[in-house]
């Protein structure tokens, strides 16, 4: 029996004095360590605040007080702390608990997020109606140091510099984003984290300048001088105190008393705070503290062994990955821009194979395009491979410096589509909305491993300007059906068939074919097109189609508005053929989290559905 | 006879000795100022960087080394430099000189800008790409402290901090945006500028540091310490220093020998140098001295007074600015969000009438719609102000901080449609397509300003969520019709007809009212409707349309791809409506620079090229 049973709200962590807090905070790494080995999810960076966010329960109140938790997906160990550790069980799975704050689950959280650095911004927002509203709590912003390389949170902390009321940023910082942090901001957080210099010089030479003695007036002057300014030269912050922010820390982020002490130090300064708090990413799991990146956002594992129950066969990524090692093995302008993902786009090998051609430009997906038109204005081939719920970031970048330029860069759009447990911040089901009326732009969408490889070879070879390959999460299938060769602009009839055409996007030509299938027993015979391309689209193919088929479905994993479906009806009105088409895709609305097959069947939109619809048509 | 009429190419610079180049800036001056006063465009920006671009231009190779301008409208001078001084009278006009680099004007422009802050990440690209291609030439970024203020600048100032090669950054400190500058980084450069302490003290320090005794082997070790740091301490970058650039300045921007100076150093380090110029925006030209904001994109003036030949019309950011203001007056929760643009958007009123509830966040499109979701969830109803294509780049924070929370922020997109001199990087003809499939955003687009008072006022207190109002740049009607009060969801018949109906978006509107009147002339009398609703459709209007009238037309000065036509034919699909609509917009392609009366005639979308079409379809 230990404290965890008995904490059912924030108020009972008050009740625990900082010796109780620190074994709490070991029940809940086994909380954590076991919850999330069944269900899956982030478990390195919420080992890492277990004491942080206890500390910040036991000094502010989150009903009133308002904490802002940058990315969010460290909020686990407060939702235990809020009323939700029975739910659990539940975490990112349909109808259950969500991975990242959501004010619709508990008073508790006061802002939703999900994407990297927008805690600040958000803070100050809250902060400035919080004054105009005459209203008195704290506004906190937690944000991670991989965060702070994204120029949101550095917009923000510039505007709030000149902020007269208290606002206090927490300074999470675990010397990693995801994967190990970039930049100039790291390299100098990590100074102050290991640099002696800071931390004991300091005292040395005040004692020092107090015994000096003051031989004239201008002596006297300088040293009076001197003594006022060590003061701010040894402070370890000067960066942030530079900028307008009175500096805490750094502290050790695994103590709970420490952690107090500098956040009732916060609480009362006027204007705004930063709280530098070291924490170990993985801490108290051996497996997770030696991978963290593995730990980051990982699927069931065996808590003894580390172990992911993981399938052999390679996902999208990897055969992304692992197609651009190939490609840039045979030409040197290759170079891939990954925006803190390494791993998770699958560019890990080609990082380690082409370490000169692979760039990490920090949680950063403005940069990571802007950067690449850099690299493609001077003859290189840049590939930039982005999630694509967070390419959305960088939409002005590809309009405004690729697109207009008409630069020969690649953009690797992965996770597009429904990509399930990480929920509405994270699903990418807006990429061949936003992407398709960019001038200048190809889109293309595989349906399988063999498309995906065709499509890479054609992105680096086949054309000049931008291009992007949108693909899904999770894994495919090598070859739906015969290897037809890519031609430019093309699409591809996988299975021929009559009365019925169906127009799939990517992922969604397997769905169409096991539609297919089910129907072969109703006696109907359809055809599969995989589009290949969404823009430009296959003209010819849509002209032949409407003249064929009785029916036409177009199929996405995307917004029905303005995706796949809706440029086909534009085409066909603008050539005036006037006939009804089936726009299957998703609807106008955000999608909440659960498996990708969950989703989809509550969709409309799995392999039954479409075969109930096309019966019906008959 | 000066020196201007014999530089043809930088090379002429070159022959110039530094006297020489003054008088030359001096004949710059005069001749952006009577240029200026003719056609209209950028002048501030550029009289404040004559004797820097002259610097440049010596020290630099502007055809090898590669200098990219930071949003470029400051590179007139460079351009009267580099062979374009004949076609200054064509500035900004159709099928005349740019108002900004471009790089099929000249092999002087590397890499087209428009857009501010991208200057440092299109650098760092093309500095990588030199390196992997063994090529030896200098990169150079110029970037304004207002640019600085943007996060995509931050993020390219993270990365290049940890760069190896020779990478130059001159920081252009006018400590301006296009208005005074904000934020803590202002703040700081501002001290550089400014702290006698920084250039006095350090050689005091030095000086009493040598003569002091050295009465212990400790006090020797504390002294040689503090010499070693005093250097450090009292370097005035020390912010830049931290984050690991070397630092050159502050540097007087008007003395070509100083900044040359500088220059010749920085291109001799390894790694990121900042070069930190102080200049004076307007410099030279008394009127611009004094307002350089109301000189910073100017309409044709009178030399001798200043004066433009304004008319005293309001335009349309006057109306949603007064607006803003009555509706302000009586209701405490209204705030207004602008970056960088007070002026441009029609609010400066507000930001002196209502102080307390202004917040000019600085060019950070992205913090000013995420705090904005930050005021929204505590209450407030913040209007963010923003042009049409600076909006791109908060794409993501309006889905992801303000739509997914269906929070009440109003958007006030300024400039959308056809701006016409600034070009490509400045037309807002995609916030249609980005923002008609965000789920729980309505988008509206007035007709008049009749329309936008109601619009705003329904935006206020019509309905809670997200709600974008887009209106364009320049001078619009009173009321092109009978004041038809404005209702949810509604659109309005403007002008009764037969046969055919024109449904317009916003500004297109009165082009259609003037295509029905040159129609009168051949007894077609068209129907005209102002869709007001973009988003949500007025679905009942639109199926009474399909069911009465002959030909439907679509027309807006957006996209064609994923716009409001597009909308329209994807809800008649969806209601099972098969018929032809004529969906008229903008083309696949980005528009170059012109009037926008110019650019919509050879667009096709002028009154009588729509009166034209529609007498064939008869």
């Amino acid at each position: 029996m230990g404290y965890l049973e008995g904490i059912n709200s924030p108020d009972d962590i008050k009740k625990l004095n900082d010796e109780e807090l620190s074994a709490l905070a070991d029940e809940i790494r086994n909380f954590l360590i076991y919850k999330v080995s069944k269900t899956g999810g982030h478990l390195a960076s919420n080992l890492g605040v277990v004491e942080l966010t206890l500390a910040i329960h036991k000094i502010f109140q989150t009903d009133s007080d308002q904490v802002v938790w940058d990315v969010g997906h460290q909020s686990y160990v407060h939702k235990i702390i809020t009323g939700r550790k029975d739910e659990f069980d539940t975490l990112r799975k349909l109808g259950g608990l969500a991975g990242f704050p959501k004010t619709c689950e508990s008073r508790h959280d006061c802002f939703n997020t999900g994407h990297s650095s927008t805690s600040i911004s958000a803070a100050l927002g809250i902060a400035r109606a919080r004054d105009l509203m005459k209203e008195n709590y704290s506004v906190i912003a937690v944000i991670g140091d991989g965060a702070m390389t994204g120029g949101l949170a550095y917009e923000a902390l510039n505007d709030a510099a000149r902020y007269t009321s208290n606002f206090i940023v927490i300074l999470n910082d675990n010397e990693m984003s995801i994967a190990q942090n970039v930049g100039g901001m790291s390299r100098y957080l990590s100074k102050l984290r290991t640099d002696p210099f800071y931390t004991k010089t300091k005292e040395d030479i005040e004692n020092f300048l107090d015994r000096m003695p003051k031989f004239s007036k201008k002596a006297k002057r300088v040293i009076s001088k001197l003594k006022g300014t060590v003061k701010y030269i040894f402070t370890p912050g000067v960066f942030f105190e530079q900028l307008g922010y009175k500096y805490y820390g750094p502290v050790d982020g695994h103590n709970i008393e420490e952690i107090s002490k500098a956040l009732i130090a916060a609480k009362k300064i006027k204007g705004p705070v930063l709280v530098h708090i070291n924490t170990q990413k993985g801490k108290g799991y051996s497996f997770a503290e030696e991978s963290p990146d593995r730990f980051h956002g990982i699927a069931p594992f065996e808590v003894e062994t580390g172990e992911t129950h993981g399938s052999s066969v390679p996902d999208y990524s990897e055969v992304f990955g692992d197609t651009m090692c190939t490609l840039a093995a045979s030409d040197e302008r290759i170079v891939a821009i990954s925006a803190a993902m390494a791993k998770g786009t699958g560019l890990f090998r080609f990082s380690n194979e082409f370490q000169g051609r692979f760039f990490d430009v920090g949680i950063a997906e403005q940069h990571a395009v802007t950067s690449a038109a850099g690299m493609a204005v001077k003859g290189l081939i840049p590939i930039v491979a982005i999630y694509s719920s967070f390419l959305q970031r960088a939409y002005d970048q590809i309009i405004h410096d690729v697109a207009t330029q008409n630069l020969h860069v690649i953009f690797g759009v992965d996770r597009a589509g429904i990509v399930g447990e990480d929920g509405e911040t994270h699903q990418g089901v807006f990429d061949l909305s936003f992407l398709s009326h960019i001038p200048n732009l190809t889109v293309m969408a595989p349906a399988d491993y063999y498309e995906l490889r065709q499509m890479l070879d054609y992105a680096v070879n086949g054309q000049k300007g931008p291009i992007a390959v949108r693909y899904p999460r999770g894994r495919g299938k090598e070859c739906l059906g015969q290897r037809i060769p890519l031609e430019a602009g093309k699409s591809a009839i996988v299975k021929k068939g009559e009365k019925v055409c169906v127009l799939a996007a990517g992922s969604m030509v397997d769905t169409a074919l096991q539609a297919a299938e089910i129907l072969m027993g109703s006696d109907i015979d359809i055809q599969v097109v995989s589009a290949r391309f969404i823009k430009p689209l296959d003209e010819d193919l849509i002209l032949k189609i409407a003249d064929e088929f009785n029916y036409i479905i177009t199929l996405e994993d995307n917004s029905r508005s303005g995706g796949f479906g809706s440029k086909v009806l534009e085409f066909l009105n603008q050539k005036g053929i006037n006939r009804n088409i089936s726009i299957l895709g998703l609807p106008d609305e955000f999608i909440t989290h659960g498996s990708r097959a969950e989703l989809l069947k509550i969709l409309g939109l799995d392999a039954e559905a479409l075969a109930e619809r096309i019966k019906n048509l008959f």
